[in-house]
């Protein structure tokens, strides 16, 4: 099969790989239709993480299913389905009170499962992580447009807003523009935030924001930024969603928070080693920090019946559209934010 | 008026200071009969933290109303009081919201108002900071022993309970066996904890713990201890509460408490800006980091009324009794460990 790897900082390539087989009878082989490249996808194309040589990459996947094993009964051939950036087992402690990322028995893309930015992957566990799209959705292409970004920024969005305590009538603050960002704010708008002010670096993308439910934008950078979020929000709102996933924008949600706050934080917060945390002005304001890596499979029913329902769509993130074979050319467009998020049909 | 001045590390004398006077109709004058060294004391007495020379000291006072402001309406002259280390205005917004240690209005011991640890205190914001203890308790030493912590370390272990979401049932790790580790473990039994594991490096402290209500105690230090309170927890409890207040005891913390639980924590952080927070600790495990400096005003009644009707007694924190003119020898003993807690009568 046909299959991006990592070969160096800046060289995607498509490469012929051994197509993944059932190995184990949980598991599930999916042919992958859609799929998309991830901001932590950058940190591997800029040099910023480790990734060897030769390493297939995605973790996105959304397909059909082609085979399953023999202690598979969720899925069956033929099936839609997408699932989670990380694998697991749906039985375990961890999976059933929905922190799947934790799951004792969890797995990854990549490796001999193969990458989602490939023809095939393998997904061990499968009745614990693939998530099928009902039949008479199942080749509908605006709907599973609407529907992939429920593997990775959809639900890390609304991971962001749970973990803020975002409810009816909050106030809300989301720090980053990306596609998590704006995931974000349409899920604060799902969850009845009634103030959403989204902070970012750029014009198109805070327009987005505001199609997708912010009543205010701040393009402003750095102490300008915090100052102009809290004037809005008399002193800082009460919740506060870190989107960026780097230790400057974690220290600006911390200046902007309310004493007594939340902050729901959903990226790798790069750079905290270097800078550190203001771990003092958490202190002093008792400001909660909250979330982490967002377990998207306990999100994805429920997102999934609202996108069905027509009531969620977060397509428009996907600012671009590529074959597999264009793959460079996508995460180059990433890379220099020519799009917000680009979309990958194997 | 006699009360103790800091002159540099390791020397804490008695001088004669001005007394304070009624500056505003919203002061009281407090003649403190009860005070305390408490842990944060000895940053600056052992060279931790900058102090200006000549600056009175002590910041948990007890004591008699002398005098108040045309304003004051909750206390009168005669009455007895206790006041949380910081002074709060008791009406506004944080106030209203028990989070008194962010008050607008806020103003703290030491300086013009002078330090609980000498003869007289003003209190600012009289109203909104005494706590005044009914007159059938006003002159019964040993309630007023019991009531003393409610300064500060009762406050403060409640607050890492509660900011650890310690409820009924619930198995509990406390990191510390000082005096706000110890009333911790008496929190968290109060609010129902059905396991309280008491990590500390003191034998003697930890069987304090026991007869606090610890069900287990872990002496173990380092990587041991995290070890141990892991294995008792059968791979970390939901609720662990940081009561040290040193980064190695709060990435401490992060390494025992489980994944998507919660750590309570409530001493600053020191040593943080050096050794780092495990954030990606906290990140990967999705475990939330809650609570700060505590809002012991917050917590003064329901703890007043619980030690009042005899189910709370912090007063065995109180290991040595000074007079006023042997601080000093109380701060040795603090700084030396020989005492948990030092009581000061002035």
């Amino acid at each position: 099969m046909r299959a991006a790897v990592f070969n160096e900082p800046g060289d995607i390539s498509v490469e012929e790989r051994p197509r993944p087989e059932i190995d184990a009878p949980t598991d599930a082989i999916v042919r992958v239709t859609h799929t998309a490249i991830c901001g932590s996808d950058l940190w591997f194309y800029r040099g910023d993480s480790d990734r060897d040589a030769g390493a297939p990459v995605g973790h996105e996947p959304m397909g059909v299913v082609e085979a399953v094993g023999d202690d598979v009964t969720s899925v069956a051939p033929g099936d839609r389905v997408l699932a989670p950036f990380s694998i697991s087992c749906g039985e375990c402690e961890f999976c059933r009170t929905g922190l799947h990322t934790s799951c004792v028995n969890g797995d990854s893309w990549g490796g001999d499962n193969g990458g989602a930015q490939g023809e095939y992957v393998r997904s061990t566990h499968a009745d614990g992580t693939l998530v099928r799209v009902p039949d008479r959705y199942a080749d509908d292409e605006a709907t599973l447009r609407s529907l992939l970004p429920l593997t990775d920024v959809m639900g890390t969005g609304h991971h962001a807003a749970v973990s803020a305590g975002v409810e009816p009538g909050s106030t809300v603050v989301v720090v980053g523009d990306g596609a998590v960002g704006l995931c974000g704010v349409l899920a604060a708008r799902r969850l009845g935030a009634e103030r959403i002010v989204a902070v970012g670096h750029h014009e198109d993308r805070l327009r987005l924001a505001e199609t997708f439910g912010a009543t205010e934008t701040v393009a402003e950078r750095g102490e300008a930024a915090v100052e102009r979020a809290r004037a809005l929000t008399h002193g800082g709102p009460a919740h506060v969603m870190e989107c960026v996933g780097a230790a400057s924008a974690m220290n600006a949600a911390v200046d902007i928070v309310r004493p007594g706050g939340t902050i729901g934080y959903v990226g790798v917060p790069y750079g905290v080693d270097d800078e550190g945390l203001d771990v003092f002005g958490l202190f002093g304001d008792n400001v909660t920090l909250a979330g982490g890596v967002a377990p998207v499979r306990a999100y994805a029913d429920e997102l999934l019946a609202d996108v069905l329902q027509g009531t969620l769509d977060p397509a428009p993130v996907f600012t671009e559209t590529v074959s597999l074979d264009d793959i460079g050319e996508g995460y180059r467009m990433m890379d220099e934010r020519e799009a917000i998020k680009v979309l990958v049909k194997p």
